[in-house]
């Protein structure tokens, strides 16, 4: 049996010596491999930087550190092998710098566009990252800064079209919603990304060693729920060896 | 001998599960840390959470995560103990998350300013981050993310300010400029920071182990030159002992 799990968080560059990070201590995805370890599973692990990581003959870890490696990384590994399951635990980032201007940049070109239009539309603001800029390494000498992000591409989504028979596990990480909004927007995620099934938490509910979690499946019923993260990996691991 | 370092890259909270972090090993802090401790120095040294850092019975280790806790740590610290000398080699972020907008809270935001009055102010854009929108977990539902930012104090400066008779090593880094345009950057910062000694370095000369310097003083006289980090860390550590 071979699995592929990803842990920890993406970082995207905003110039040569800052980036934006999104949180995680991979370890939810080091105790989920840990768990596999004892069926005799083969796992591939792709992991970032600064997350823990399982040490086992049986795993091969391969880093990354932006949303667009961990495209490139998935893209190689599942045209390379068949995946009885997918972990997709890490956390990716929404967003990526596209640009950032000074205030005084910034004052400048949002100024000229009023000149010649108005209102102001969402096609005028994909201009905005075209001014010219040099971005070494952004100067601090201007009062505000004016970070433009853009949306990654939904790494996700492409483990499926991949690999259609593989069982993918997402996860969802809302912060302070009500259980039936987290529900919700779980089950949406698993069916925009075609996830077998997923995994919804929140933010408020991670503390001093608990974690609630609750695994849902397609038909949007919880199949498990778990109460730390130790919970949540057996839960995870024992659901997939079920259904294998 | 008491001697404060402070080393590795501070991070910026955008929200809950995202952070701006500026790159810092703390290697080079390390090496400092590890070349006084030689003679008989008392360290306190201040880090961050994924920096490498001195192990002794000699160094006291505080760590920190963004800027507004290491100012108020170095206050603390500059309050409590007189130091001898302070190398103040930390990645400090120069900005700070004040307001992440979707696209459409810009746009809306914009046109209304448009409507009232023209041309856009500096003024103005302070009213940007006024919006108001929840913060705990920016949502990925919108195609471009508005992030401003505001400049962080300068927490360097406050170092003389609450011991005028230490002597103050600041670090200058720059990315691809021209070495006297590092120089003269680096001097001026200098003055502004009222150090005694600023290590100049550029980016591009730091990979595959080296790592070239230029310990600056306050005449803007080049007093050392470097090539990786083990020699940075002996040259101001020989200057400071000296100059003790």
């Amino acid at each position: 049996m071979r699995i592929l799990i990803t842990a920890g968080g993406t970082s995207e560059k905003i110039d040569e010596v800052r980036s934006i990070t999104n949180h995680s201590t991979g370890k939810l995805g080091s105790l989920i491999a840990a768990s596999f370890l004892k069926h005799n599973v083969t796992i591939d692990y792709v992991t970032t930087a600064h997350a823990l990581r399982p040490q086992s003959d049986n795993v091969t870890v391969y880093e990354i550190g932006d949303t667009q490696a961990l495209a490139d990384q998935l893209q190689k590994l599942l045209q390379q092998h068949t995946y009885d399951a997918v972990i997709h635990s890490m956390a990716v980032s929404d967003f990526t710098p596209e640009k950032s201007l000074s205030q005084e940049e910034f004052l400048t070109k949002i100024n000229q566009f009023i000149e010649n239009k108005q209102p102001i539309t969402a096609a005028d603001l994909t201009q905005l990252t075209e001014v010219t800029t040099r971005e070494t390494k952004i100067s601090s000498n201007t009062d505000q800064l004016f970070l433009i992000l853009k949306k990654t591409p939904k790494v996700i989504q492409q483990i499926k079209q991949l690999q259609p028979n593989t069982i993918l596990v997402g996860f969802k990480l809302l912060v302070d919603v009500e259980k039936e909004e987290l529900l919700a927007v779980a089950q949406k995620s698993l069916m925009t990304n075609q996830a077998d099934f997923v995994l919804a938490n929140d933010l408020t509910s991670i503390h001093h060693g608990q974690h609630t979690g609750y695994l849902i499946n397609k038909e949007g019923t919880i199949t498990g729920e778990a109460t730390n993260k130790e919970e949540i990996a057996q839960l995870i691991v024992k659901t997939l060896l079920n259904a294998l």
